[in-house]
């Protein structure tokens, strides 16, 4: 049978982190792969509980049908805890609930692009948004990016430059896969060029509150009034991924078209988790667990960052990221991070090569470890084992170049 | 500001059910619009206790991240329960668990439609469906239905005449809007022109089960062996709705692609509710609770059956389900459904007008009314006041033909 797919289906593939993390399900091995939180840190019991006395108490509510906008005692606590934290002014007409932060960028993705439209993203950038905004196929345009943020002239040069920019799509804070956070001087900057070129900035923001360190980022979008800046949230990192809860926080005009859009991608987000959330927000601390989250994460994030300033050879570049899951590698310029990991894999060492996040470029000799999902003596023989392979890869390539 | 969305913005709207259902709110109200399962059916207590235990004994699981195909004890309990029921040979690998099978709409849209293909459906048909594939800007093809199913001859010279035909969307059993039943043959017909054609026949069965006298309809999928139909399934009419638990079934060459789909769209739907709906389904009886649902919804359906032929004036015709959750009502040809609805707001009853269920033709003097949502004596009094609103509809304009 020969059917015949959409055009988009000749530009996706899936994710390469999929598949890595396939095989990782060894107990042998020692995965840098995902971006998963600790399970550890669920707070099962209490949902447990939770869950019980929803279905117990309101049961015709949390199982039926709800409004596509989302559960609203949960609209209402997001834009206040929103507001608490990062100064904005948003009210609960102003939150879309979705199903995890990924279906906002599908949502957005929608709202925005016509094929060819360009799409302005940080160099490297998140993957899970290369790959929603490629089912729309859009014309990537990447600005060269450093520890404190976008490039701003070259930034500037492409929105002069490019044809029908239609968002610029930044994670600002302990960016996915980097570690990155941009300085407040960026983050205006970027705010100005958006305002001056009318092109919206979406922030997505699923990283912001697992601070180790150093100043609270500013939000972009507690920097304007008109509504230029639409934030992506999730409940995945401070609560539980499991249970898909995220957010689009955007005026009125932007969220009155996304909930069209959200109604005909799944109707509504699952009553009973959008329940479950609300209520342990109401009854028990976040923060509180918060602050839990980000010490383990803390003494994880800096075993990782002194193996590896043992065990990495010359020429080996990292990030140190003040929060956040990830940080990022920069080897040697003649080290294939694919074959690098082939020879990882042997050693029982797994991560994500970087190319598979640049949209457009090729940086081959990039890749990025996760240090959340692991305890500290694991990350410290996972960086061992991975900087015996780079040794590996770096002596020959040496070798033939004498 | 002046934002440029993307030009499907401008094809797209709320769904009319939506807006209706907002103001049907009122308790006064007796609201034929939704389509909404009976609440007091639902297990609650049953789904409390699994709740609690997957949480006390498998919370690493429930909350974490999960794969994009589904939980695999639940794609294997989907193939099974399907295999069983509808005489289909699927096993677990051609399940694709879905955020509700509004989803799967979103997902297969992608998977098959630029802009400009053609999607061949009945008329009128599923407002969901329309909506999903209408972000992917299709040209829509109605084909004559009547209650036997598509009108074969209309359904040839379309595929002959027709360019870039992309998939035919059919909801074979107890159809939404009109509650109307394939005949075999017809069943027979569409997939011999599927064949012939190569253009996948999307079946949606989310009523199936909901059957109350008559054969059990066969499935199309099991009437092949190639996989050119595709099925979508849910959770939301045999057990709850607010869980968002759907499927695809679909032949590996499909379902690989629309895993890739899917992981853009949201990753994986809900953990734990496909951990709640699959140890549900391992500890109860899902077809007791069957048996109970289709007792119910039948005495509703013959409520609303018997109350329609006592009150409605000569003129209106009334599709008779055998299943379901509605059906559908042809009004004299001068009645619109739309001042009719105005008129029947005022009288405190609500209901769906025909019109939205019509992708490009212009069928005014149609609706659709639910029956599964209300006990019987509020039906007969719903049915009262609409037939109360018909008669005056009807009375001005035969008045001003005299």
């Amino acid at each position: 049978m020969h059917t015949s797919f959409a055009s988009r289906m000749n530009i996706l593939r899936a994710s390469d982190i999929r598949e890595i993390l396939k095989v990782t399900q060894n107990p042998d091995m020692i995965s840098f792969a995902g971006g998963l939180p600790a399970p550890e840190l669920f707070p099962n019991i209490a949902i447990g509980e939770i869950a019980k006395e929803i279905l117990q108490t309101r049961a015709r509510t949390a199982l039926q049908y709800s409004p596509t906008e989302g559960y609203q005692p949960l609209r209402e606590q997001i834009a206040a805890r929103m507001n608490a934290l990062w100064s904005t002014r948003l009210n609960a007409e102003e939150i879309l609930v979705t199903t995890g932060s990924q279906q906002g960028l599908d949502l957005l993705a929608k709202l925005f692009i016509d094929e060819g439209d360009a799409v302005i993203c940080e160099s490297p950038t998140y993957l899970g948004a290369v790959m929603a905004f490629n089912v729309f196929k859009p014309r990537w345009v990447e600005i060269a990016t450093d520890d404190d943020g976008m490039d701003l002239k070259a930034l500037e040069h492409a929105l002069h430059t490019a044809n029908r920019v239609k968002m610029m799509y930044v994670v600002p804070n302990y960016q996915n896969p980097t570690g990155r956070t941009w300085s407040t001087e960026r983050r205006r900057g970027l705010l100005a060029l958006a305002q001056r070129f009318t092109v919206p900035i979406i922030e997505d923001n699923p990283y912001g509150e697992l601070i180790f360190e150093g100043d609270t980022p500013r939000a972009i979008q507690a920097m304007e009034e008109d509504g230029i800046v639409i934030s992506l949230g999730t409940f995945s990192k401070i609560f539980c991924p499991g249970l898909r809860i995220g957010w689009i926080a955007a005026r009125k005009p932007f969220l009155d078209r996304l909930v069209v859009l959200k109604q005909a991608a799944d109707l509504h987000t699952s009553t009973l988790d959008q329940m479950i959330t609300s209520v342990y927000m109401e009854t028990h601390d976040l923060e509180k667990d918060l602050m839990q989250k980000r010490e383990v994460y803390r003494a994880r994030r800096d075993a990782m960052v002194s193996a590896l300033e043992t065990e990495m050879p010359p020429g080996v570049k990292v990030t140190h990221p003040q929060g956040g899951l990830f940080l990022w590698l920069e080897l040697p310029e003649e080290v294939d991070a694919r074959q690098l990991l082939r020879v990882s894999l042997d050693r029982r060492v797994a991560f994500v090569p970087g190319d598979s996040f640049f949209p457009t470029t090729q940086r081959k000799n990039t890749l990025r470890l996760n240090f959340s999902n692991m305890p500290e003596h694991r990350i410290v023989e996972g960086v061992r084992r991975l900087a015996t392979a780079i040794k590996e890869m770096i002596v020959p390539a040496a070798a033939i170049s004498d």
